[in-house]
């Protein structure tokens, strides 16, 4: 794929897959709608105050449907928006084109390389020669990363000159980022000092994104503020629990076919992410097998009637393994090289070095053979029995699926919609300095109500009195900051 | 797509959408192989004995990658093989091409129209001029019934010279049927009763074929020996429960990547389909309400915590409809019209017309809007809300997904294997006359076992004091035939 | 307890523990007839009409406050009723005095010595010098056996004059069953043979006495007829399963507090008892590990998460042991000697012989300490470790918690109402012969359709045309006999 | 009952039920022990260095067999203790006899009047002449409370020469603490303050004593330190939840032997415990509808399938309901009247006011009808329908069954332990201010790892790697402080 921007008769930037695809992706995005009210009370609420108005916003988040409903709901609040996806295979092709053709400025495609990967997050952020966003809403912390690393090599060559050198790092993903930023600072030296001296703050939608912005706090590096919207119990207890339950079965069928009902399913890591995957695997008739570094987390699986073992205890009776910990090195080449003949190996926990991608493509005289995108067989050279791998290692909801379905990204998204909204609102009032910030408790909740109706729901309301007794106000918060749920 | 048959270069006849998708269909037949025990067993005990040796078997049963094992074991123990699709929209095209280059006569594709559908079954029972197959394997009756209803046209045509008036009848399909009988009586007036003459029997892989099969029986017009695969206990308790389990939460989300959690969803019926549906949307998170017309299966949901209501109860406040009666006018176009927007009505019971279809396309002012191939929206006029038809009211999960996976369809078809090894070693014996059997216990049980290896399990053995004690033979079969499971 | 029969005011007899109890009884089964809304429908039905006008019961099953509730059924329709318990453990005493002083002659208390059990079982078929009863409700068979064994001693002491010999057997309870029989032969040789005579018939209530009946049946030497009530679907798909499902949690927490959660329990047999059995256990949060020798009930228990293995596998990690399979030798002293400390081991099957309690009483220098009654720790003397017996191995959930709740029963027991009706309607006619037969299937989905509205359940109506093309009565039944629910 | 202190041969006082049932206690806490690893642990690991040599320790909190596993953990660690219960129906006689006899001064017996609530309260603080307890295991607070009334009332007295009057209060319960107040500053006006002097802090059990510690440090009132152990991770989301899904099922069979299975049930709150509760009835077969305030929570119902009404649409067809929320007035008179004839209205959220017993009792001619203790059915007189009051209103867990099983108590009991430790470790230190505490997270894991081995489960190592790669040390805590598993 050439990697040239596009632009649309209406002159917007753009890069997809197929632009004829756009009529089957705005049917959908249509559909989405229905089922994200969160996103569409707030384009009630806020539309026609336009808060936006005048903000640049770069997205770099999968660019799926339900994002497209996200994309329009900040374009609707007058944003002008660049986005791009934060996984090489989790664009759906539909979605993008609907966008790019009605909405925003879009360069995404499903089945990126790591190179074309970049390319897209560096279009989306660069808004001409003004500078960069306003705002950035971030998956991963891509976007953010991006900046950091640009404003340390400008310092770095304005200090002594030298220009930042991809050989410098064995990490393939990492020198091209360099690369990035080294063809950058020869075009135009202040560019990412540039964009960090526009950006009013960043919004960052998972557990991976928010341990990187919180060690750059810890760190003193943190650049401009930013808002956790993972730590949102509308958004860690739903998307990641709810999401997951729903979207790993629906990867696994859809990759494998394989009947779930019989198997011994093997999950590690027993977070929110794996909680849901465990008991979707469960409830499908698996006899599930958790492994857990965390004590409490391992008791809890133990409640649920799910044993907690090691990996390699349950390598020879398991047919299918799911990495959920957040963590590397979690399945590596030596115990695929022990499972059953065609064990399912896939990961929906975060990058894909949970999976030990790069032992197991460079084990000598293993055989890849592609059944259909996405899902590959890797037959051993001694034992000539195969493993199936999906999406690569990447995460197999995005690759295999569709991810995570609109009712729960719905939760998701108008988080951060508030959270964008709250940091463009405070952007000169010096409320949130260069550090991270979550959602306070009132919002959490009105996101949570503002999902209730669509599901025939009736709150109950407190007498005065009753919110008395247990000191709370009648209209919420109702639960003190450390309330688990 | 022009009905004209092609050929392999081996002289094999076959008409499927793309040969080029041979080789996919051949990796997932791998796959598949794997998880087919049952099926796999069959090779291994009967392969060497060649028993289909001679043997010509016409299938009529959905042409997908489980089948495509099927079909290679019966070849594989000497059969030969020609096959049709039961259903327009459930055939896998990579599984068909994959079989017709490598193994029997297909004549089946995904979307077939009414016209096709027939064309396609004819091909499969015409083995030239020898007369028809010695052996049927059956899915839905519809092979069966093209020769009762031949026959009987070429009777009553020796007897009147009347032939057969496609005029004569309102129901589209049968006319189709009528049409194709009167062409093959002008080129050959005993065609259907030499197909009689020389054919053993058949095996009828569902409840609704094994219905019309008793129905005959009882009124005395059977043609020749069925045996009812549907009742194994293997088959039913399994396919039918366990299968739909599987297949509807995923033909639900392929089609609609609707979040399932929190939803309000119908299940109309509560026999082994419905028990099955019933508890996959129960697990995945939905609210369950399920209709009902027999006071037990009634008392059953309400034990597992469903309650049962009337469609009409349920019709403001439910998302999902699922129909898996058996029965026809379950959910009417007035029903359709009352029901929330984008309520999804879907079927994974039986023919179309458990869904009011052809009050949907009739109904005044009524707007079809294909979101994608399957999965259609339709607007009311007045209201301007729609309604998200699934398959077009056919089987759901043959229309958007891929059918039960392969574990469930290996209990299926090794009791279809059983039932035509059975047929064809007693073709001579007068064991069965034309009346309809179930396979003995014996061999359901083995079914089983055949099936539980691959699962880890281990059996108990009884001993002989315990297998006196209890009255039963050591080596089973262990349950009287009224025993429910 | 010395044998003796008090009479009430009235003159009824009885033998029950505390009459003081009545009024607690009696509160209770005022409870209970709110929760079996078959019965109460029966006594307004058939009550005006006295149907049992003139007719004796005779009833052997456990004297719970639910069978209370079936004797004052019978007593309402007009019946008189005599009545012992089935099981040494199961009377509950209040209920036993609250019928022996409003209703009805009863001859039962919890912990009866098997000497006294077997008095009570004669003392309810002794109904004078007119004979015995007219109708026996059975459950286990114990009064059948009684009748059939006392009539073959009186034609052996006809023929030959010998009379029965306790010494003849092993078996310690059949001894005393040969003393009754011995002692009867003296004071009426013509005792058993004129009960005989009278009886119109038994209907039988569980799979053990119904498999002793169909072994008489086929051996010819059943004496009368006898519907058998357990394989009415609204019994055994009801009772046996969700019946079990909540009273064996019952009773396991009522004899040991035990937390169920992250325990290990291995559930013996997966019929419809021990699908209840594991179904509550896995609900509970335990790791449920199925035995069996059936290969069908083995894939269900796989399908459904649940591991198949041998007992001896399980030993090592199991904390819970629970028999369910109606065999006997189940869990023998050696398995237990290789258990857990503390394991709990129970029975929730049939007799106490599943579990080898002959075994464990007589292993060298075993220790009994009784917790309290029925909750045994049994330490062996080598390992100093011990397990835990429920109810002296037999019906655990009768000896430690209630039995199966009152809802439950009312199908049951109404099945038990209607075939007594059956059964004394049709005394002349010839109807049923010495054969065992079942309930026809329109009175078991009364029986359903009688539970319904007390669960709020609204069943659909079939209209003629849907009824005709499945082809069943638009009144039903709905289901061939075969169907299996 | 005559409140009479009384001694054991070797002087330590008690006031129990009954002495005689001390053997069957001891034999259940012998078995309590083999399920709760946790305190095992703390003997094993600590018990040689008797940590709590000197010690005085006053607990207030349900006098269970668990309990009296907790007190012998901290008499083997060198203390000494004096113990009631914290509920007038928790106590288990037999525990606390076995304790009063082998072990500590106890003052409990199930069924106290109010007025012996807190006779045994003021018994468990008096330590003699020279002041109370150095430490209080606190549940619900009453302990707590007592002092610090107490300590006020002197300091009044002190100041201005006036008593407390119980006169001044409307509130029953409350006159009885003024009283005790009262009575005691004549005897000695320096007892409360005494006791403060010597306090060196206590450790809360639950949410609601917990929330009143807050209140007290928030306005600045409270007198000594306080460890929070409710807010362990392994005590909130493990006896709350799993605790109460294990035994609100238990009290309702207990108390009433009803089917779960087919009936509605209502629990209002859907907190850690309305979770519990919620997911017990559903899993026994119930429809279950919740109530909430919190749309968080009411989200998290609706995603496990559970419809969030109010209490007023759900009365008409409710059969049980079930109050968890730690408020009051939840379920009131009006609501009881309109309920169906024989619902179940009961408690184990807090206290009794979250059912309204005063309006019930007071109701014009209303009639209670005692079934047996702990389960009344209160008639209307308007309707003659009646429903069924569990424990009057109170914890129906610990009134009508044994409470919490063992081995999650042992999770929250460890927790006591250790923060009794702590507290007494640092009792020089001024680490601990007159401030609420919770355990650091690393003490909360340990709890966790000393339940494990038990269940057999093995946890998975972080490699140095890995745990750098996720920023956490190697031997953990393994989460952030706001994590909510």
């Amino acid at each position: 794929m050439a990697l040239l921007v596009e632009k649309t008769s209406s002159g917007r930037e753009y890069k997809v897959k197929d632009m004829s695809q756009a009529d089957f992706g705005r049917l959908e995005i249509e559909l989405a709608e229905v089922e994200m009210p969160g996103l569409m009370s707030c384009r009630t609420e806020f539309g026609p105050s336009q808060p936006f108005k005048g903000a640049r916003i770069t997205g770099s988040l999968h660019m799926t449907i339900q994002t497209a409903v996200l994309i329009e709901t900040l374009t609707a609040l007058g944003a002008e928006v660049r986005w791009c996806s934060c996984n090489i295979f989790s664009t759906q092709d539909h979605a993008a084109s609907a966008i790019a053709r009605d909405s925003a400025a879009v360069f995404a495609w499903k089945g990126e390389t790591l190179q074309e990967y970049w390319w897209c997050t560096e279009r989306a952020l660069d808004w001409g020669p003004g500078g960069g966003p306003d705002l950035i809403v971030d998956d991963g912390g891509d976007a953010t990363l991006l900046i950091h690393e640009g404003v340390k090599a400008e310092e770095e060559f304005e200090k002594s000159g030298k220009i930042p050198d991809p050989a410098s790092t064995d990490n393939a993903e990492f020198q091209i980022v360099l690369t990035i930023i080294r063809d950058g600072l020869k075009t135009d030296p202040k560019r990412y000092q540039k964009m960090k001296a526009r950006l009013v703050g960043v919004s960052e939608e998972t557990t991976t994104g928010v341990k990187r912005l919180y060690q750059m706090q810890e760190s003193g590096t943190l650049l401009f503020p930013a808002i956790n919207v993972n730590d949102s119990v509308t958004k860690s207890k739903f998307d990641n629990l709810y999401g997951c339950r729903h979207s790993l079965p629906d990867g696994l069928m859809r990759a494998t076919d394989i009947m779930i009902a019989g198997k011994v399913a093997v999950v590690c890591g027993y977070g929110d992410v794996g909680k849901g995957c465990a008991a979707a695997l469960k409830q499908a008739g698996a006899r599930v097998i958790v492994t857990e570094i965390d004590p409490i987390c391992a008791l809890q699986a133990l409640m649920e009637g799910i044993p907690v073992l090691t990996l390699e205890d349950a390598l020879p009776e398991a047919d299918i393994f799911v990495t959920t910990t957040g963590n590397k090195d979690i399945v590596m080449v030596d115990h695929m090289r022990k499972m059953k003949n065609n064990a399912i190996v896939c990961n929906i926990g975060h990058f894909d070095n949970e999976i030990d991608m790069h032992g197991l493509e460079t084990f000598p005289g293993v055989k890849r053979i592609t059944i259909k995108p996405q899902t590959d067989r890797w037959v051993f050279p001694d034992t000539k029995t195969g493993i199936i791998i999906l999406a690569e290692g990447r995460l197999m909801n995005l690759g295999c699926a569709t991810g995570h379905p609109s009712f729960v990204m719905s939760c998701s998204f108008t988080n951060q919609v508030i959270a964008q909204l709250e940091l463009w609102k405070e952007k000169g009032s010096g409320k949130y300095e260069k550090k991270v910030y979550v959602l306070p408790k009132h919002l959490d909740e009105k996101v949570a109500s503002l999902h209730l109706e669509k599901l025939g729901a009736k709150l109950t309301k407190l007498t005065p009195d009753q919110a008395d007794y247990i000191s709370v106000p009648v209209e919420g918060p109702y639960k003190p900051f450390h309330y688990r749920y």
